[in-house]
């Protein structure tokens, strides 16, 4: 069932307008796991996992559905502290739980979160529409979540863990004020979040527009962790999934800000008639970008 | 990640009408078994849930999506058969399958399946509505998938069961064209799905309207099952759940036919003021009907 006190939810979708819907598992044991997530960093989480989705198509979220099965031993505390995290993200970008489903649970904290959103008929930004001579941005910076799971995976290191020092991994902010700039702007030809790792996600753009692409090395933003703050590694920055940051390609011809609703935006190469994906570093060497694909704890 | 091939799923809403979306969970050993339910049953049963809620509304369902997370042991033949299932139901209603989530399961196959459905603005047909001196009305017959549960849960018995011999349980039809004649012809003031037992639903009926209900016990048209095919208890066609039909309220003056779309339709009862559901039998004496809810594989 769904609709708080019916069973389908009524919504409105704005006129001349679609409707986009999204839907995200959070499994315990999969996406999370609750010795290292607070249960606010799930639910936020959980929920950033739908927004980035509709960010991606220059989209705005309408509402929010949630199906969560639980484990009956779980206590009411946890449960709270999820949803309290959940609540928080909606309500920065003026969402409302609309809904859901609930459910006891065979094997651990089970959550499938719905987001319905809308975008003017037509204009929704594809992963489609790339094509060769257009530049590739991504926003934000790159790996720092991965690089984080890489210290949770450290058993004496993630004791001295706070996750409120390490935003990237345990509260992402989805891109969707970046999205929907780009839409409104006509900006993006193409578009994508960063979910599955650079490498991956650029390979979907890439297959599903059958061209390539060439990327420069030292032009990747890496991000920074902690405190002090290293850079991280090139590679979790090209492979490391559950950024939420945005790729996208562009005309050449198109002026992309440095900076949109306060994150950065990187030109990091070119979309290419030759349909592999190419790196190139700072000494002009090449070699072949392959996708990695990304598994949440299985850092290599 | 939703849409094939895209981050969202682009849809269009009829002009005039407003969205419905209902999410609900099929957990394995919760909501159905791998050594009873056969994998197209499994599949079927996931989204004649989804269609259910929409009937509920009086909806047509648009579209559907489907979070699936799989064991690593699962045979590729099991989700073959469930897609089937699924597929074959979304077939019937026309309906198809625009994307959805795929993770691997910590624990048993875990599916949400999500319908989006619409209705013309501000025709959707609620579980509020309800007056005192409404007639009360029920689709098909209860009580059918529970008593086959009981079977299953009988092990001699469930060797001999033939799952297409037992559809109500196996594969229930939900009442999508009953639940949109009720709405066009403007014939329901409350609606519900009897997805717990008609106890609880007509419960949660008369909570949502802040009325009672009077039920005449002979009226209740209980299900027949199996070959030769004995009538349920009564017990079970008050309590049990997942029959999928509907339960809906109608003014006195409204003519209900008596089949609608080769679905029978019968009358039970009728809503009143004071808050308490009565049963009344056939000698005239009354006893006060309790929702006792549904557990999936917990008859009493």
């Amino acid at each position: 069932m769904t609709g708080i006190g019916d069973d389908s939810a009524v919504l409105a979708i704005p006129e001349g307008h679609q409707a986009l819907v999204t839907t995200d598992f959070s499994l315990e044991g999969v996406h999370f796991r609750r010795e290292w997530h607070p249960p606010d960093s799930v639910g936020h989480r959980c929920l950033a996992r739908g927004f980035s989705d509709i960010a991606a198509m220059g989209g705005t979220p309408i509402t929010a559905f949630l199906s969560l099965a639980l484990p009956q031993n779980l206590p009411q505390k946890w449960v709270d502290g999820f949803m309290r995290g959940l609540f928080t993200l909606a309500e920065k970008f003026g969402v409302s739980l609309a809904g859901g489903d609930t459910a006891e649970s065979p094997a651990g904290v089970l959550a499938d979160i719905i987001v319905l959103g809308s975008v003017p008929k037509g204009k929704a930004v594809l992963r489609s529409g790339a094509r060769p001579g257009d530049r590739i941005y991504v926003t934000g910076a790159l790996g720092g979540s991965a690089a984080i799971v890489k210290l949770l995976l450290d058993e004496k290191r993630r004791r001295r863990i706070r996750p409120r020092d390490f935003p990237q991994h345990f509260y992402p902010i989805p891109r969707l004020e970046v999205g929907r700039f780009l839409r409104e702007n006509n900006l993006a030809s193409a578009m994508i979040d960063i979910s599955d790792g650079l490498s991956t996600d650029l390979a979907h753009i890439c297959e599903e527009n059958g061209v390539g692409a060439e990327i420069l090395e030292q032009l990747i933003p890496k991000a920074l962790i902690g405190r002090p703050a290293p850079k991280v590694d090139l590679r979790l920055a090209m492979h490391g999934g559950e950024d939420y940051e945005l790729l996208f390609t562009a005309a050449q011809r198109k002026r992309i800000p440095s900076r949109i609703a306060g994150i950065a935006i990187t030109e990091i190469g070119e979309i290419k008639r030759t349909k592999n994906i190419m790196m190139i570093n700072q000494h002009g060497m090449q070699s072949e970008l392959r996708p990695e694909g990304w598994e949440h704890f299985n850092i290599r």
